[in-house]
């Protein structure tokens, strides 16, 4: 989940999308992965989820440590975020 | 997400696991759900996540208020939790 900066701008986040939205297709370990801006609906809320699914945890390092990925982060996602934590969870 | 206070007992997790696996069952509008305690795989993680689906924004309002989902909010969960966020997206 992030919390964005309050200065970030429609387009910024347009391309954090575009950028999360090639990840699935070029990292074939993502089982299953959804993705969308908080709706506003409650106090409190965070504003960008992702959510992804992996086989197992070396699924997720694959995804994790992916150089598209990575890049997506350093360029997309890190400058327009003031916050960002995540939790990976077995089920 | 949530992070557990320092102090929080396993048997107090357990509880809280209890609480939230009950829901599902007593709440139709649940279409998924999936829980489960951060790997440790991961700096700056959080200890635990909810990711809950529904049809649409009326079935989270349904989950969101229902009597026993804010019993195990106030009895399971607030007691042992510092933070909590959520973020409701659409996909």
């Amino acid at each position: 989940m992030f919390r964005f900066a309050p200065e970030t701008t429609p387009d910024q986040i347009e391309l954090m999308v575009e950028g999360l939205r090639s990840l699935p297709g070029h990292i074939p370990e993502v089982r299953a992965f959804t993705i969308g801006r908080d709706l506003g609906l409650r106090e409190g809320n965070w504003d960008y989820a992702v959510v992804a699914d992996f086989d197992d945890v070396d699924g997720w390092r694959v995804y994790a440590a992916d150089a598209v990925h990575q890049q997506v982060i350093a360029e997309q996602i890190t400058p327009i975020i003031t916050e960002r934590t995540s939790v990976q969870f077995e089920w």
